[in-house]
Protein backbone atom coordinates (compact mmCIF):
# COMPACT_ATOMS: atom_id res chain seq x y z
CA UNK A 1 0.00 0.00 0.00
CA UNK A 2 2.52 2.39 1.04
CA UNK A 3 4.00 2.99 -2.50
CA UNK A 4 1.57 2.50 -4.96
CA UNK A 5 1.76 2.75 -8.50
CA UNK A 6 1.12 6.25 -10.07
CA UNK A 7 -1.69 5.78 -11.98
CA UNK A 8 -3.70 3.55 -9.65
CA UNK A 9 -2.79 6.24 -6.90
CA UNK A 10 -4.23 9.20 -9.44
CA UNK A 11 -7.01 6.99 -10.50
CA UNK A 12 -8.89 6.18 -7.15
CA UNK A 13 -7.97 9.51 -5.18
CA UNK A 14 -11.45 10.72 -4.20
CA UNK A 15 -12.93 12.89 -1.47
CA UNK A 16 -12.93 11.08 1.66
CA UNK A 17 -15.06 12.61 4.89
CA UNK A 18 -15.46 10.23 7.12
CA UNK A 19 -12.49 9.64 9.04
CA UNK A 20 -10.92 7.80 12.23
CA UNK A 21 -9.60 9.08 14.90
CA UNK A 22 -6.93 6.60 15.47
CA UNK A 23 -3.00 8.14 15.05
CA UNK A 24 -1.17 8.66 12.27
CA UNK A 25 2.59 7.29 12.36
CA UNK A 26 4.95 9.49 12.08
CA UNK A 27 6.76 7.47 9.38
CA UNK A 28 3.83 7.93 7.59
CA UNK A 29 3.13 11.44 8.00
CA UNK A 30 7.02 12.23 6.96
CA UNK A 31 6.48 9.94 3.92
CA UNK A 32 3.39 12.55 2.67
CA UNK A 33 5.33 15.31 4.08
CA UNK A 34 7.98 15.12 1.92
CA UNK A 35 6.12 14.25 -1.25
CA UNK A 36 4.68 17.52 -0.96
CA UNK A 37 8.25 18.73 -1.07
CA UNK A 38 9.04 17.54 -4.35
CA UNK A 39 6.77 19.48 -6.45
CA UNK A 40 7.59 22.30 -9.21
CA UNK A 41 6.84 25.63 -8.24
CA UNK A 42 7.82 28.86 -10.14
CA UNK A 43 11.75 29.35 -10.02
CA UNK A 44 11.75 26.77 -6.93
CA UNK A 45 11.00 29.25 -4.57
CA UNK A 46 9.17 26.88 -2.75
CA UNK A 47 6.39 29.96 -1.46
CA UNK A 48 4.56 27.50 0.83
CA UNK A 49 4.75 26.09 4.55
CA UNK A 50 2.30 24.04 6.11
CA UNK A 51 0.82 23.49 9.80
CA UNK A 52 0.21 19.85 10.68
CA UNK A 53 -2.93 20.60 13.66
CA UNK A 54 -3.34 17.80 15.81
CA UNK A 55 -4.23 19.84 19.64
CA UNK A 56 -7.85 18.98 19.96
CA UNK A 57 -9.32 22.21 21.23
CA UNK A 58 -7.47 23.65 17.87
CA UNK A 59 -9.02 21.51 15.55
CA UNK A 60 -12.78 21.80 17.45
CA UNK A 61 -12.66 25.72 16.63
CA UNK A 62 -11.43 25.04 13.33
CA UNK A 63 -14.06 22.60 12.97
CA UNK A 64 -16.53 25.49 14.01
CA UNK A 65 -15.31 27.93 11.75
CA UNK A 66 -16.11 25.57 8.74
CA UNK A 67 -19.13 24.56 10.08
CA UNK A 68 -20.19 28.30 9.18
CA UNK A 69 -19.35 28.33 5.85
CA UNK A 70 -19.99 24.64 5.14
CA UNK A 71 -23.70 24.80 6.76
CA UNK A 72 -24.90 28.13 3.64
CA UNK A 73 -22.42 26.16 0.96
CA UNK A 74 -24.63 23.10 1.55
CA UNK A 75 -27.66 24.52 1.86
CA UNK A 76 -27.08 26.14 -1.63
CA UNK A 77 -25.49 22.96 -3.02
CA UNK A 78 -28.60 20.96 -1.76
CA UNK A 79 -31.34 23.81 -3.56
CA UNK A 80 -29.41 22.64 -7.10
CA UNK A 81 -30.42 19.23 -6.28
CA UNK A 82 -33.83 19.90 -7.77
CA UNK A 83 -32.83 20.20 -11.42
CA UNK A 84 -31.09 16.84 -11.75
CA UNK A 85 -32.46 13.32 -12.21
CA UNK A 86 -33.32 10.69 -8.94
CA UNK A 87 -29.88 9.39 -10.08
CA UNK A 88 -27.30 12.05 -10.03
CA UNK A 89 -29.72 13.92 -7.10
CA UNK A 90 -29.19 10.60 -5.08
CA UNK A 91 -25.17 11.04 -5.43
CA UNK A 92 -24.83 14.58 -4.57
CA UNK A 93 -27.04 14.00 -1.62
CA UNK A 94 -24.29 11.85 -0.29
CA UNK A 95 -21.33 13.81 -0.53
CA UNK A 96 -23.34 16.46 0.83
CA UNK A 97 -24.05 13.89 4.26
CA UNK A 98 -20.28 13.09 4.21
CA UNK A 99 -19.56 17.65 3.78
CA UNK A 100 -22.04 17.21 7.25
CA UNK A 101 -19.97 14.40 8.84
CA UNK A 102 -16.88 16.33 8.21
CA UNK A 103 -17.40 19.58 9.61
CA UNK A 104 -19.23 18.05 12.35
CA UNK A 105 -16.30 15.53 13.03
CA UNK A 106 -13.34 18.07 12.05
CA UNK A 107 -11.87 17.80 15.59
CA UNK A 108 -11.58 13.85 14.78
CA UNK A 109 -9.11 14.07 12.28
CA UNK A 110 -6.02 13.04 13.48
CA UNK A 111 -4.24 15.80 11.59
CA UNK A 112 -5.71 18.63 9.86
CA UNK A 113 -3.26 20.20 7.36
CA UNK A 114 -3.17 24.25 7.32
CA UNK A 115 -1.56 25.13 3.55
CA UNK A 116 0.35 28.96 3.69
CA UNK A 117 1.41 30.95 0.96
CA UNK A 118 3.87 34.06 0.97
CA UNK A 119 1.92 36.23 -1.81
CA UNK A 120 5.77 38.24 -1.88
CA UNK A 121 7.11 35.59 -3.36
CA UNK A 122 5.01 34.50 -6.10
CA UNK A 123 5.10 35.77 -10.19
CA UNK A 124 1.75 36.10 -10.79
CA UNK A 125 1.77 36.29 -14.73
CA UNK A 126 -1.98 36.65 -14.68
CA UNK A 127 -2.02 39.59 -12.16
CA UNK A 128 -2.91 42.20 -14.89
CA UNK A 129 -6.39 39.92 -16.75
CA UNK A 130 -9.61 41.31 -16.15
CA UNK A 131 -10.40 38.15 -14.33
CA UNK A 132 -9.95 36.70 -10.70
CA UNK A 133 -6.07 35.69 -10.25
CA UNK A 134 -5.42 31.66 -10.00
CA UNK A 135 -1.91 31.45 -10.94
CA UNK A 136 -0.45 32.04 -7.98
CA UNK A 137 -1.78 28.75 -7.35
CA UNK A 138 0.49 27.07 -9.86
CA UNK A 139 3.00 27.72 -6.99
CA UNK A 140 1.28 25.90 -3.87
CA UNK A 141 -1.48 23.38 -5.73
CA UNK A 142 0.93 21.27 -7.24
CA UNK A 143 2.53 20.29 -3.39
CA UNK A 144 -1.02 19.98 -2.09
CA UNK A 145 -1.92 17.42 -5.05
CA UNK A 146 1.22 15.37 -4.58
CA UNK A 147 0.39 15.44 -0.46
CA UNK A 148 -2.86 14.02 -1.10
CA UNK A 149 -1.55 11.38 -3.66
CA UNK A 150 0.72 10.35 -1.17
CA UNK A 151 -2.34 10.44 1.75
CA UNK A 152 -3.67 8.37 -0.53
CA UNK A 153 -0.95 5.80 -1.41
CA UNK A 154 -0.59 5.36 2.21
CA UNK A 155 -4.14 4.16 2.56
CA UNK A 156 -4.77 7.44 4.69
CA UNK A 157 -8.54 9.47 3.71
CA UNK A 158 -8.20 12.63 2.72
CA UNK A 159 -9.76 15.89 0.74
CA UNK A 160 -8.72 19.00 -0.34
CA UNK A 161 -10.79 21.98 1.44
CA UNK A 162 -10.61 26.03 0.81
CA UNK A 163 -13.69 27.29 2.70
CA UNK A 164 -11.41 28.00 5.75
CA UNK A 165 -9.87 30.23 3.64
CA UNK A 166 -12.60 32.76 4.32
CA UNK A 167 -11.95 32.45 7.46
CA UNK A 168 -8.35 33.81 7.00
CA UNK A 169 -8.14 36.28 9.43
CA UNK A 170 -9.05 33.96 12.18
CA UNK A 171 -7.15 31.47 11.25
CA UNK A 172 -3.61 33.19 11.21
CA UNK A 173 -4.54 34.52 14.88
CA UNK A 174 -5.03 30.71 16.20
CA UNK A 175 -2.24 29.13 14.48
CA UNK A 176 0.27 32.19 14.70
CA UNK A 177 0.82 32.77 11.10
CA UNK A 178 2.26 35.57 10.40
CA UNK A 179 0.79 39.03 9.12
CA UNK A 180 2.56 38.88 5.48
CA UNK A 181 1.57 35.40 5.06
CA UNK A 182 -2.04 33.91 2.96
CA UNK A 183 -4.03 30.75 3.90
CA UNK A 184 -4.29 28.58 0.34
CA UNK A 185 -5.96 24.72 1.94
CA UNK A 186 -6.64 22.86 5.01
CA UNK A 187 -6.52 19.15 4.15
CA UNK A 188 -8.07 16.70 7.28
CA UNK A 189 -5.85 13.43 6.90
CA UNK A 190 -6.59 10.14 9.17
CA UNK A 191 -7.62 6.59 8.27
CA UNK A 192 -10.93 5.91 6.25
CA UNK A 193 -14.13 5.32 8.59
CA UNK A 194 -16.00 3.32 5.58
CA UNK A 195 -14.56 2.18 2.54
CA UNK A 196 -12.14 5.28 2.07
CA UNK A 197 -10.27 5.72 -1.64
CA UNK A 198 -11.62 4.07 -4.57
CA UNK A 199 -13.27 4.77 -8.07
CA UNK A 200 -14.15 8.42 -9.37
CA UNK A 201 -16.22 10.01 -11.58
CA UNK A 202 -14.57 12.10 -14.18
CA UNK A 203 -15.27 13.48 -17.14
CA UNK A 204 -13.59 11.67 -20.02
CA UNK A 205 -10.88 12.81 -22.15
CA UNK A 206 -12.57 13.43 -24.86
CA UNK A 207 -14.59 16.24 -22.94
CA UNK A 208 -11.50 18.21 -21.41
CA UNK A 209 -9.30 18.11 -23.98
CA UNK A 210 -9.20 20.22 -27.35
CA UNK A 211 -6.97 18.76 -30.90
CA UNK A 212 -5.05 22.25 -31.82
CA UNK A 213 -8.13 25.23 -30.89
CA UNK A 214 -10.84 25.27 -28.86
CA UNK A 215 -13.58 23.27 -29.72
CA UNK A 216 -11.74 20.46 -31.98
CA UNK A 217 -12.49 17.33 -30.78
CA UNK A 218 -9.70 15.20 -29.13
CA UNK A 219 -8.03 13.37 -30.99
CA UNK B 1 8.83 3.44 -17.47
CA UNK B 2 5.01 3.97 -18.24
CA UNK B 3 3.57 2.97 -14.95
CA UNK B 4 6.19 4.01 -12.73
CA UNK B 5 6.10 4.10 -8.36
CA UNK B 6 4.27 7.37 -7.16
CA UNK B 7 6.52 8.10 -5.07
CA UNK B 8 9.71 7.72 -7.78
CA UNK B 9 7.77 9.67 -10.43
CA UNK B 10 7.75 13.04 -7.86
CA UNK B 11 10.84 13.10 -6.53
CA UNK B 12 12.49 13.02 -10.03
CA UNK B 13 10.41 15.23 -11.52
CA UNK B 14 12.30 17.84 -12.85
CA UNK B 15 11.59 20.93 -14.99
CA UNK B 16 12.88 19.78 -18.44
CA UNK B 17 13.13 22.40 -20.81
CA UNK B 18 15.63 20.70 -23.63
CA UNK B 19 12.99 18.84 -25.86
CA UNK B 20 13.24 16.63 -29.22
CA UNK B 21 10.78 17.15 -31.74
CA UNK B 22 10.54 13.58 -32.17
CA UNK B 23 6.33 12.83 -32.08
CA UNK B 24 4.44 11.84 -28.94
CA UNK B 25 2.40 8.31 -29.93
CA UNK B 26 -0.97 9.21 -29.08
CA UNK B 27 -1.41 5.76 -26.87
CA UNK B 28 1.30 7.69 -24.26
CA UNK B 29 -0.64 11.07 -25.06
CA UNK B 30 -3.98 9.84 -24.02
CA UNK B 31 -2.38 8.27 -20.67
CA UNK B 32 -0.99 11.33 -19.93
CA UNK B 33 -4.32 13.27 -20.46
CA UNK B 34 -6.48 10.88 -19.05
CA UNK B 35 -4.16 11.21 -15.89
CA UNK B 36 -4.89 14.81 -15.56
CA UNK B 37 -9.05 14.60 -15.35
CA UNK B 38 -8.48 11.99 -12.31
CA UNK B 39 -7.28 15.17 -10.46
CA UNK B 40 -9.56 16.26 -7.34
CA UNK B 41 -11.44 19.49 -7.79
CA UNK B 42 -14.20 21.55 -5.88
CA UNK B 43 -17.54 20.25 -6.10
CA UNK B 44 -16.38 18.19 -9.32
CA UNK B 45 -17.05 20.39 -11.95
CA UNK B 46 -13.71 20.24 -13.64
CA UNK B 47 -13.32 24.02 -14.29
CA UNK B 48 -10.85 23.42 -16.70
CA UNK B 49 -10.28 22.49 -20.35
CA UNK B 50 -6.71 21.73 -22.26
CA UNK B 51 -5.41 22.59 -25.96
CA UNK B 52 -2.90 20.24 -27.19
CA UNK B 53 -1.86 22.72 -29.74
CA UNK B 54 0.76 20.94 -32.87
CA UNK B 55 0.65 23.33 -35.37
CA UNK B 56 4.34 24.61 -35.94
CA UNK B 57 3.71 27.99 -37.44
CA UNK B 58 0.88 28.60 -34.06
CA UNK B 59 3.73 26.89 -31.78
CA UNK B 60 6.07 29.40 -33.52
CA UNK B 61 3.45 32.51 -32.01
CA UNK B 62 3.39 31.17 -28.77
CA UNK B 63 7.29 31.25 -28.69
CA UNK B 64 7.41 34.37 -29.86
CA UNK B 65 5.22 35.41 -27.28
CA UNK B 66 6.62 33.36 -24.88
CA UNK B 67 10.34 34.63 -25.16
CA UNK B 68 9.19 38.84 -24.92
CA UNK B 69 8.23 38.19 -21.08
CA UNK B 70 11.38 35.20 -20.64
CA UNK B 71 13.49 37.41 -21.98
CA UNK B 72 13.15 40.12 -19.41
CA UNK B 73 12.33 38.10 -16.44
CA UNK B 74 15.83 35.92 -17.62
CA UNK B 75 17.80 39.63 -17.06
CA UNK B 76 16.12 39.79 -13.96
CA UNK B 77 16.83 36.48 -12.90
CA UNK B 78 20.75 36.81 -13.65
CA UNK B 79 20.95 40.31 -12.22
CA UNK B 80 19.98 38.62 -8.58
CA UNK B 81 22.73 35.81 -8.95
CA UNK B 82 25.37 38.41 -8.06
CA UNK B 83 24.31 37.86 -4.24
CA UNK B 84 24.93 34.01 -4.40
CA UNK B 85 27.67 31.96 -3.92
CA UNK B 86 29.97 30.85 -7.25
CA UNK B 87 28.07 27.46 -6.97
CA UNK B 88 24.91 28.72 -6.18
CA UNK B 89 25.47 31.27 -9.04
CA UNK B 90 26.49 28.28 -11.86
CA UNK B 91 23.44 26.11 -10.75
CA UNK B 92 21.05 29.32 -11.74
CA UNK B 93 22.93 29.61 -14.50
CA UNK B 94 22.08 26.37 -16.18
CA UNK B 95 18.30 27.07 -15.63
CA UNK B 96 18.49 30.47 -17.18
CA UNK B 97 20.37 28.83 -20.13
CA UNK B 98 17.55 26.25 -20.30
CA UNK B 99 15.19 28.67 -19.91
CA UNK B 100 16.51 30.38 -23.05
CA UNK B 101 16.55 27.18 -25.09
CA UNK B 102 13.15 26.56 -24.46
CA UNK B 103 12.00 29.98 -25.37
CA UNK B 104 13.93 29.98 -28.56
CA UNK B 105 13.02 26.25 -29.42
CA UNK B 106 9.62 26.14 -28.19
CA UNK B 107 8.07 25.33 -31.76
CA UNK B 108 10.16 22.27 -31.74
CA UNK B 109 8.47 20.55 -29.13
CA UNK B 110 5.96 18.29 -30.25
CA UNK B 111 2.84 19.09 -28.28
CA UNK B 112 2.46 22.53 -26.58
CA UNK B 113 -0.99 21.81 -24.04
CA UNK B 114 -2.34 24.91 -22.89
CA UNK B 115 -4.33 24.92 -19.68
CA UNK B 116 -7.78 27.10 -19.61
CA UNK B 117 -10.30 27.15 -16.64
CA UNK B 118 -13.69 29.12 -16.55
CA UNK B 119 -13.71 31.51 -13.36
CA UNK B 120 -17.30 31.29 -13.07
CA UNK B 121 -16.96 27.63 -12.51
CA UNK B 122 -15.00 28.43 -9.48
CA UNK B 123 -15.67 28.72 -5.66
CA UNK B 124 -13.28 31.64 -4.71
CA UNK B 125 -13.21 31.37 -0.95
CA UNK B 126 -10.51 33.89 -0.78
CA UNK B 127 -11.78 36.22 -2.92
CA UNK B 128 -12.54 39.00 -0.04
CA UNK B 129 -8.80 38.46 1.64
CA UNK B 130 -6.97 41.67 0.99
CA UNK B 131 -3.81 39.57 -1.02
CA UNK B 132 -4.09 37.98 -4.56
CA UNK B 133 -6.09 35.18 -4.70
CA UNK B 134 -4.78 31.78 -5.46
CA UNK B 135 -7.52 29.44 -4.16
CA UNK B 136 -9.06 29.44 -7.95
CA UNK B 137 -6.03 27.51 -9.01
CA UNK B 138 -6.90 24.66 -6.28
CA UNK B 139 -9.12 23.65 -9.03
CA UNK B 140 -6.49 23.74 -12.24
CA UNK B 141 -3.31 22.77 -10.96
CA UNK B 142 -4.26 19.31 -9.04
CA UNK B 143 -4.81 18.47 -12.85
CA UNK B 144 -1.71 20.20 -13.97
CA UNK B 145 0.41 18.30 -11.57
CA UNK B 146 -1.57 14.90 -12.82
CA UNK B 147 -0.25 15.57 -16.01
CA UNK B 148 2.98 16.64 -15.20
CA UNK B 149 3.93 13.93 -13.04
CA UNK B 150 2.22 11.16 -15.53
CA UNK B 151 4.64 13.11 -18.33
CA UNK B 152 7.66 12.34 -16.15
CA UNK B 153 5.96 8.07 -15.75
CA UNK B 154 6.07 8.38 -19.92
CA UNK B 155 9.75 9.38 -19.99
CA UNK B 156 8.27 12.87 -21.43
CA UNK B 157 10.16 16.06 -20.53
CA UNK B 158 7.92 18.83 -19.64
CA UNK B 159 8.08 21.84 -17.43
CA UNK B 160 4.91 23.99 -15.75
CA UNK B 161 5.26 27.69 -17.58
CA UNK B 162 2.85 30.48 -16.84
CA UNK B 163 4.49 33.79 -18.79
CA UNK B 164 2.04 32.97 -21.71
CA UNK B 165 -0.86 34.23 -19.02
CA UNK B 166 0.59 37.33 -19.21
CA UNK B 167 -0.46 37.27 -23.36
CA UNK B 168 -3.62 36.13 -22.42
CA UNK B 169 -5.73 37.81 -25.02
CA UNK B 170 -3.51 36.84 -27.65
CA UNK B 171 -3.30 33.21 -26.95
CA UNK B 172 -7.02 33.57 -26.66
CA UNK B 173 -7.48 34.79 -30.29
CA UNK B 174 -4.67 32.47 -31.49
CA UNK B 175 -6.53 29.62 -30.53
CA UNK B 176 -10.41 30.16 -30.70
CA UNK B 177 -10.86 30.80 -26.42
CA UNK B 178 -14.12 32.14 -25.79
CA UNK B 179 -14.23 35.43 -23.91
CA UNK B 180 -15.33 33.95 -20.23
CA UNK B 181 -12.31 31.52 -20.17
CA UNK B 182 -9.24 32.34 -19.10
CA UNK B 183 -5.33 30.33 -19.22
CA UNK B 184 -3.81 29.39 -16.33
CA UNK B 185 -0.62 27.33 -17.79
CA UNK B 186 1.10 26.57 -21.15
CA UNK B 187 3.32 22.49 -20.76
CA UNK B 188 5.18 21.83 -23.40
CA UNK B 189 5.79 18.05 -23.93
CA UNK B 190 8.56 16.47 -25.71
CA UNK B 191 10.98 13.34 -25.54
CA UNK B 192 14.34 14.95 -23.38
CA UNK B 193 17.34 16.32 -25.72
CA UNK B 194 19.44 15.62 -22.91
CA UNK B 195 18.89 13.04 -19.43
CA UNK B 196 15.67 14.55 -18.82
CA UNK B 197 14.01 14.06 -15.46
CA UNK B 198 16.41 12.83 -12.21
CA UNK B 199 17.07 14.57 -9.02
CA UNK B 200 15.29 17.87 -8.01
CA UNK B 201 16.60 20.23 -5.34
CA UNK B 202 13.89 20.82 -2.53
CA UNK B 203 13.94 22.19 0.93
CA UNK B 204 13.41 19.27 3.67
CA UNK B 205 9.97 18.80 4.98
CA UNK B 206 11.69 20.13 8.15
CA UNK B 207 12.09 23.46 6.44
CA UNK B 208 8.57 23.61 5.24
CA UNK B 209 6.66 22.34 7.75
CA UNK B 210 6.06 23.31 11.52
CA UNK B 211 4.22 21.42 14.35
CA UNK B 212 0.91 22.60 15.46
CA UNK B 213 1.92 25.93 15.22
CA UNK B 214 3.22 28.74 12.74
CA UNK B 215 7.47 28.24 13.80
CA UNK B 216 7.32 25.04 15.87
CA UNK B 217 9.79 22.72 14.64
CA UNK B 218 8.21 19.78 13.40
CA UNK B 219 8.43 16.85 13.82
Amino acid sequence: MADMKLYDAMRTLRAVRRLRPDPIPEDVLKRIFEAATWAPNGGNRQPWRMIAVRDTAVKKRMGELYTAHWAPYAANYARGLAKMSEDEAAKHRRTIAAGDYLAAHMYEAPVLVVVCFNPAWLAVTDAQQDRVSVVGGGSVYPAVENLLLAARSEGLGCVLTTLLCAEEPEIKQLLGIPAEWGTAAMIPLGYPLGQGHGPISRKPVGELFFNGRWGAPYP
